[in-house]
């Protein structure tokens, strides 16, 4: 099935309503593009809730600090789509933005303002000023090493769903973070949106999928596996009765570096309030980032 | 014509989107209650642009510092019915929420955890944690004085335009700083809603209509006369060709504080950007906020 591309905000909710007034139901699947079998399982995740899905591929360059990968971050358009038409029962709708945030405004009368230049992201020259702040889940963990990345997250998500007016949208469990963050947004402002996790999906061996995988070398690549193989050993460790964290964390941490990763972190935290739990008690997930390479990888895995 | 009072969030929303369905488009006219005549000509305005209106009427904890007068605000919820009631084509729904800050969160989980206490509203003992913040616009002026008051009032605004989905809002602009903030935040994160400015309105000696006025005694309500005054001057002058900022200005604080008021500030800014302006060339905004006794008033004046 071929998706209809949608580059224009007015259209894209357009679209929406005009569908919403025949009684159909619309699910939102959010993402930055170079699809993979990951952003794929949302979608199949997405079909079973509504009529009609929107997939989005935009760049958000809100959710990206200057020093970050925003400029080498992979994108493949023409790939996506092909992706996306072998769906079964395919997506509806690609809305493909060029800009979320160019309100029209004259580029001479922006560069006369001043930049105040307390949090800069990659939007730092736009005349966009407005930002979500959700207080306690940005904080910790991807929020404390890229102190941007969840209110441009917030920001544009909130942007999406103004604009496509969604029933339901998905995010993958595997930015564990950042799908909480979004529930409690969804929450705190009363958006008419049903926010459902979907599982994280694994390549066969075991590491986590993601766009960013392409700029691992192949050494990096196997050295990367040291991430899920530690995650699947703290769950059978907890399994047999070890459940002090300050433990678990720390094989984690040691297996990783023994890989040749660098570590950005290792917390092992309540399932929703994201805090630090010292003894697992019940559910928590074990969150890591580390580097590999010039790559940063995430990964979690829940304990119940 | 008698209004539908509408207490509980689903139940709204589901009120709007019936009528949208039925091809009716919606104004919401966003109140803290005990209405007066500014009020009622928001709704006048509201009256022009959609089929049917609502009116909000929710004391917003979120917008006062604990030390502000969220305690001594005035209300009078069957007044308030009473004078919608009289309204010329009416209002369709009051909108009353009780909390809509109470996600069904126990109070014991919520104590166990830690208060960060950055920025306190009259929220924090809430589970509330996500905050729109306009950045640039919400610094200045009420915004110096009352450091919770925009985030506050956007997220709330943010809110109520999720809970009832209107076409259109009508703010009035003697809250001016609120409803360039609140057009921005609308462009900003794309909400599908028309925000309408509408004109400040006056009593017949020329005080600026508030529902703090009440809180004035006789006294202070004549002394209070000197804003209105003062601002009157001041287009005058300008008008006759007066356009340094700094003397209109000197010239305002010296009338306020020769009434006996105590001034907040007095700022002449450019109408949109709410830049402070040094010399009067194109649209500029006088605004002042300024203590008569324990009441603080605001008010401004265009001069284009």
């Amino acid at each position: 099935m071929e998706p209809k591309i949608i580059r224009n905000k007015e259209e894209m909710r357009n679209w929406s309503r005009s569908m919403r007034a025949q009684g159909k139901t619309i699910g939102l699947v959010p993402t930055m593009g170079y699809l993979h079998q990951g952003h794929l399982s949302l979608i199949t995740e997405a079909q079973k809730h509504t009529h009609l899905i929107v997939v989005s591929i935009y760049l958000n360059p809100g959710q990206f600090a200057v020093n970050e990968d925003l400029s080498t971050y992979p994108s493949d358009f023409h790939g996506d789509i092909q992706k996306l038409k072998s769906i079964p029962n395919g997506v509806d709708v690609v809305f493909n933005p060029q800009n979320l945030y160019d309100y029209g405004v004259e580029r001479e009368k922006l560069k006369e303002r001043e930049k105040e230049g307390e949090i800069v992201s990659c939007l730092e020259d736009e005349e966009h000023e407005t930002w979500i702040r959700v207080k306690q889940l940005e904080k910790g963990m991807c929020g404390k090493s890229r102190p941007v990345v969840f209110r441009g997250v917030a920001t544009v998500v909130a942007k999406l769903f103004n604009i496509i007016e969604p029933d339901v949208a998905v995010f993958g469990k595997k930015d564990y973070q950042q799908w909480r963050l979004i529930q409690r947004m969804v929450r705190d402002l009363d958006f008419a949106v049903k926010v459902i996790g979907s599982e994280l999906k694994r390549e066969e061996d075991g590491l986590a999928m993601s766009s960013r995988n392409v700029h691992l070398s192949p050494q990096e690549r196997e050295q990367a596996l040291s991430i899920s193989r530690s995650l699947f050993e703290a769950k059978s460790a907890a399994k047999t009765g070890k459940n002090i964290c300050s433990e678990l964390r720390q094989s984690v941490i040691e297996s990783i570096e023994a890989a040749g990763g660098k570590i950005d972190y290792v917390e092992i935290v309540d399932q929703e309030s994201l805090e630090t739990v010292e003894e697992i008690k019940n559910g928590v997930v074990v969150c890591v980032a580390a580097w590999f390479g010039k790559v940063r990888l995430i990964d979690n895995m829940e304990i119940s």
